[in-house]
């Protein structure tokens, strides 16, 4: 397997492309375009189109917040009556079209049905998406407008992606992009994954949209066995602020177009791994571009009973603010990560964990052990640093990213709105 | 029923002493008295005593945390060996004895043997009290030490009581006290309660040391039945950060010297109310001295099916940090509360939720109603308001208090070991 990812770069999250042109391999079958549809109070790009002009396979996972926007209850019905098939993804970033009632759904309806007409096909093969603020009406008439535009730009670039990849961020920093490609008898398998998502990042998916394009070919089915263990390993073991949106949604679409099948020997395997990285290298992204956020920690739970209890116990250390506070201030204050599990309601013996900041075993047994404080301080200084805990109780263990809790995460969020 | 709180005086909590020395009816029965031990960096007085010189009948309820620390594995040996019975309460500030292992119980046992041997009764009559930073040896010998000169200061006057209430704060702003008292042919029962606690409370009980002194005369039996409900529905009821503390503890002592017995006609029903009154002042006090806090909410939460549901949708609006950071910045953002409860794991149908700002309704059946946003955005920079929310799911309510998070909080926090 190559390894084409854009993980060599992820270092330097601030900048806009990251991507030499040559390095991302745009999987076949596919078009992207962005414009300015006029959402955004900015004036940025904030409508993104992605085309399989031949249509594609797909598989999507959608957030479990009881509040599901407008958007998500279309895609939901439009898999349905297409029996999972898609022409277009159209997005726009701005407003989120939630808590928007019946006329929402309408009003989602209603832009599909523009698209649908202009590409001439039904409208169930739209799968719209919305980011940005609940409760406010979406301007379905600023989108149509744009839809020529949109559409006129369409092209099977690296630059085409990278414009969809900017005209989906919100508060995100950085545009999130990775890509995997594999070979099969002389030919070559893509797979490439664009993300939005900063804030609000929580287990169950958050504010996150996900959208994975490969050519391979492969049923709606295949698509979403290979989804749903990619989703459960890398964004549903990430937490930023521990809120979870109303508009998550990870989408994978396959063309076809490679000449390659996933059932093809040895294929499914490959191509398992493929989505498993890309969702990885995402899920990273986004953690690291948490709002505020200036270090990423990457939460190793050992020893547990099972891999449902070591997530449970994650995302009580990962969502607790006094941990997430500590963190900040790199301050290796043990006892508040002891207290935040023995807090998740799993019913384990503190005096069995052992707690390890990097190198530094900081607690053993559940009590203090000597450490060099300001080494370990030193360590909590770095960007990117790992946590470890040892539970004693089983086999299972889990790796969980989060990060620090700012105050510039309160600045970002006390002004969103107004 | 005479009402003697300190409430009318809630109203700035930053000051130091806010009772009118007269005002605060002392129980009759006990000492109290505070001193210097030198545990605090600060140097400020962090270790206090309340004594009943003729015992007291105790009830007590603890944290839930499953780290929870020596002083309250020992206060429960210490209440069944002695039958529920209390000759002095020690507390100390600076050092929470907590994740310190076998050692630290022994510690908490020393010192309870010391303070028994100088008042000439069994270690099982004291009850010990820490609060501070986790994970380190308490320093019981800086306790001993200071264990002559905290004796020999003990009076039963309203300033020995304050500077009990002074010596057990840490990050709090405010001391907190509160009183009742009510007459039974002639006599007088009085109850003060005095309390700890501004971060990291949270239903459940948390970094919250509260004690309650009355002279009624009452078993630990009747004292319990009477903690119980007022416990649930004050500090269950409120919260700050979410995390819930190692050491969180409420103790209520009845000393008897009032001559007024619990089972006379009548008078249960004003003690529950008593001690009801006296927690709920305590836990807004608490609430409004949150780290960093710039407002108190005051969460309603009607048309519930059960008040466990109500307070389990409660818990999710009032710890989401978008939540939060929104009302730091006195945004009336309701689709950020939808999106909280849409995440409580209740199965509700958002379809029905109304919201309203204090008089604003700012969402009906789940969407976008016209509001004056200026108005709700003027009412909510008040230093206290309302967020009413109605389900129509049921006929059960519960009121639930929050604070706002702000860069403050996460200054506080982000320092606090180091």
């Amino acid at each position: 397997m190559k390894n084409a990812s854009l993980s060599d770069l992820e270092d330097q999250p601030d900048t806009g492309n990251r991507a030499p042109a040559g390095a991302l391999p745009v999987p076949k079958g596919f078009r992207f375009s962005a414009t300015i549809a006029g959402i955004k109070a900015s004036g940025r790009p904030d409508l993104a189109l992605a085309e399989a002009p031949h249509g594609a396979s797909a598989a999507a996972v959608f957030t479990r917040n009881r509040l599901a926007a407008a958007p998500l209850v279309v895609d939901r019905a439009h898999l349905k009556r297409s029996s999972g098939r898609v022409r277009a993804v159209l997005v726009n970033a701005g407003n989120a079209n939630c808590a928007t009632g019946k006329a929402g759904i309408e009003t989602a309806e209603s832009v599909c049905r523009e698209l649908g007409n202009l590409l001439e096909v039904s409208p169930e093969f739209i799968f719209p998406s919305s980011t940005g603020i609940i409760g406010v009406p979406l301007p379905a008439e600023k989108i149509v407008n744009a839809l020529p535009t949109v559409l006129s730009q369409r092209a099977d670039s690296v630059d085409a992606l990278l414009s969809f990849a900017r005209a989906i961020m919100t508060t995100d920093l950085a545009q999130k992009v990775a890509a995997e490609s594999f070979a099969v008898r002389n030919k070559e398998v893509r797979l490439v994954g664009v993300a939005k998502g900063s804030g609000m990042i929580h287990p169950n998916l958050a504010t996150m949209l996900v959208y994975l394009f490969t050519d391979i070919e492969a049923s709606p089915k295949q698509l979403q066995s290979a989804l749903k263990p990619a989703v459960d390993k890398s964004f549903n073991c990430i937490s930023v602020d521990g809120d979870t949106s109303t508009n998550d949604t990870v989408l994978l679409l396959a063309s076809g177009k490679a000449g390659v099948k996933i059932d093809q020997p040895g294929v499914r395997k490959k191509f398992q791994l493929a989505v498993e990285r890309v969702c990885s290298s995402l899920a990273q992204q986004i953690v690291r571009d948490g709002e505020g956020a200036k270090h990423l920690i990457r939460l190793q739970i050992e020893q547990a009973k099972s891999t449902d209890e070591a997530r449970i116990i994650a995302r009580s250390i990962a969502n607790s603010p006094l941990v997430k506070t500590a963190w900040a201030g790199c301050d290796p204050n043990w006892g508040r990560i002891l207290s935040s599990i023995g807090n998740s309601g799993i019913a384990l013996d503190p005096g069995r964990i052992s707690v390890f900041i990097g190198p530094y075993q900081v607690c053993c047994d559940g009590q203090a052990i000597a450490f060099d404080k300001p080494a370990a301080h030193q360590y909590m200084t770095e960007r990117e640093y790992e946590i470890r805990i040892q539970l004693r109780r089983g086999k299972a263990s889990l790796t969980y990213l989060s990060c620090d809790l700012t105050a510039d995460y309160v600045h970002i969020n006390a002004d969103y709105s107004t």
